[in-house]
């Protein structure tokens, strides 16, 4: 059993604010400053360039990955952070490719977080070997899986809806017509009870931003299911990624495994700022919270709809069939968004007219859900919006 | 006129201490600690999401990227922070070869970092195109530019030896036959009196945990002559360097300039580190520093030369044609630095048998200088060292 009120006592939320944002950016774990300051002063301060060996710096990222592993699924040993989740999709994404020669289809959907379908583009130009990046909607994912497809690029959870994909199914369909599987877990690490292993996926990649509280701008990492891992080849072949990066050699032999998937120099002090975020995670497994993070967004799902007949639901009415967030649409969501933020509710709106409202039950209880929806009720209902904002679509990540 | 003794006292090195390995890993900015503190504090805790835009997130890798600048000779609004340098070098190769599509020959030298040459071979290997990486003896690369040639990739100063590259002349000579250049700036960004466009560069890149003390792991950053910043089309495509980020339309549209560089969501923590770094080299310029490390250069070399027959010098002698760094040759060059570390004089070591001394102006004065050589002198002169130790090739970064 999990005690929430232990984990939640671990972070920093200002006085007065109900954070339902932490599916874009975590709040800062109170262990994290004092953390940073001893790899400042004590790590780099005193060790300076031994920091490497002496700190263990150079095995972070697969220490780290190893916790992050724990979190998705995965097998120990096959998880490493580096780099942002753009370069980790492209990466996961030029090994598949190559790995299903003949075929020429990237397969993904219209709820894929757009850098997703960014990236696959400019590898697709790049490349000039005649891909297609194959974009559906996102209940068509499966029937769209033929035998053209080489590789499935998909987020498991809808950045805008919370719609989540069974990954499981996906993948088995995926093998079944002899395509690979990239799953990018954004939305899901640290919020859903993600298998990666169990679920058979090739490929996955994620950030540690959002659910997972390592900061803004903390590192990615990257999954390869350990029957590919020494076979991929590692499209960014950096010589941290070498099989000997100390040997300076002129050519490039890629490294064991995972460690294939290192790039170039870690980023030491980011990657501190995770571990300390990871601590908390000690406290708790995913199981107790994906039921914990069920039962937070079914009664928001609830008592918002039921009080407030304004707002449509858009994600799905099944917690089983969403992630960790709820999303309304409202035609003139950016200006109730901003009079909520106003009062303490920090969500957060995507364009064209969606609200969205994250739950991590790290910090977020009950109790702050019934407050939020109160607020909501409040400026719902008494139409405390500023009109003038009403069109207003700026929007911040 | 630079009081290097400001600047000196800006940093922490450990007492007893004389580090001459800031080529590899700068020190820790007092300022630093407690510039990320307010950062991890008052912007991702007290902002949280907000921080995007109250803290000026969002601005920050160009906000940097123009102090970069100024060190490098750039214009304004021409450097982006991000990523890795290995990252940086894929990025701008992919651009500049696609620029130069009729051409298949990347000319690179060995004295190139391999981590260069191992991800030019990573992108010949991703587009299948038939390109070559040619790697020649460093002298012999002007001899080498010809007709073929789509894009030099050279580092300006090479990381073993400290030999520097006439930036200006092969750019010329580049530019004559038609090729791009790609300039790797690791060792040469905070270090010599870099002109990036008045030698007519037109990709630069390079790391910032060296001269520039950002920390271990800090961002990289990329420079793009501004007659190609409009034109180059960024093989990274990510959302941040697309034209409308938050509008998170389907397709990529690359932003403007150097905007279009940007990949994935910045590295805010990390950037924040480097800031403090920067703070310092307001009280300087890049002719102050050059001149001063030419000094030290020569007072060093010139004087472990004399004193120590033994070692023999592997930079150039003449300080216009080296960076700032200066190394020797020396058989049990391994167990020597060892044993030079365990005295307080740290440099490092590059296999098979070179001994490495960086020498920064911003912390280090010829009194530092004089320190080492008579420990040098000491350690050499006595064979001060572990035979043991002979031979073994460990070696951090």
């Amino acid at each position: 059993m999990t005690d929430f009120s232990k984990t939640k006592a671990q972070f920093h939320i200002p006085e007065g604010m109900i954070y339902l944002d932490g599916n874009s950016l975590g709040p800062l774990p109170k262990a994290a400053p004092a953390k940073m300051q001893a790899v400042m002063q004590d790590e780099w301060g005193e060790m300076l360039i031994t920091g490497w060996n002496k700190a263990g710096w150079m095995a972070q990222p697969t220490r780290v990955g190893d916790r992050i592993a724990r979190l998705i699924g995965a097998e120990e040993g096959h998880v490493v952070m580096g780099d942002t989740l753009s370069i980790k999709v492209y990466q996961a994404l030029a090994s598949a490719l190559e790995m299903r020669p003949e075929r020429k289809v990237i397969l993904s959907d219209s709820g894929n977080f757009p850098s997703d379908l960014y990236m696959a583009e400019g590898l697709i130009k790049s490349l000039g070997q005649g891909h297609e990046l194959r974009v559906v909607a996102p209940e068509e994912v499966e029937a769209n899986i033929t035998e053209e497809v080489a590789v499935t690029l998909i987020t498991e959870v809808d950045y805008r809806t919370g719609r989540l994909h069974d990954m499981a199914a996906l993948t088995e369909k995926a093998h079944a017509a002899g395509a690979l599987t990239v799953w990018d877990l954004a939305h899901t690490a640290g919020a859903t009870d993600v298998r990666v292993a169990e679920a058979g996926a090739d490929f996955a990649v994620g950030c540690t931003y959002k659910y997972l509280n390592g900061g803004p701008g903390a590192p990615a990492f990257i999954y390869v299911a350990p029957r590919h891992a020494d076979v991929a080849r590692p499209a960014l072949s950096g010589w941290l990624g070498h099989e000997a990066p100390f040997a300076f050699d002129q050519s490039y032999r890629p490294g064991a495994g995972i460690e294939r998937m290192r790039v170039g120099t870690p980023p030491v002090l980011a990657l501190a700022a995770l571990e300390a975020a990871l601590d908390i995670w000690d406290m708790t497994d995913m199981a107790a919270i994906r039921a914990k993070s069920k039962e937070l967004t079914t009664l928001f799902a609830e008592e918002v709809s039921r009080r407030c007949p304004m707002l449509t639901l858009a994600s799905p009415e099944d917690p089983e069939a969403r992630g960790s967030q709820v999303s309304f649409i409202f035609e003139e969501g950016y200006a109730a968004m901003q009079a909520l933020i106003a009062r303490g509710v920090i969500g957060d709106f995507r364009a064209p007219e969606i609200m969205r409202f994250g739950f991590t039950p790290l910090y977020i209880d009950a109790a702050d859900v019934m407050r939020a929806v109160e607020i909501i009720d409040e400026v719902m209902t008494g139409k405390l919006w500023d009109r003038e904002d009403y069109k207003a679509r700026a929007a911040v990540t």
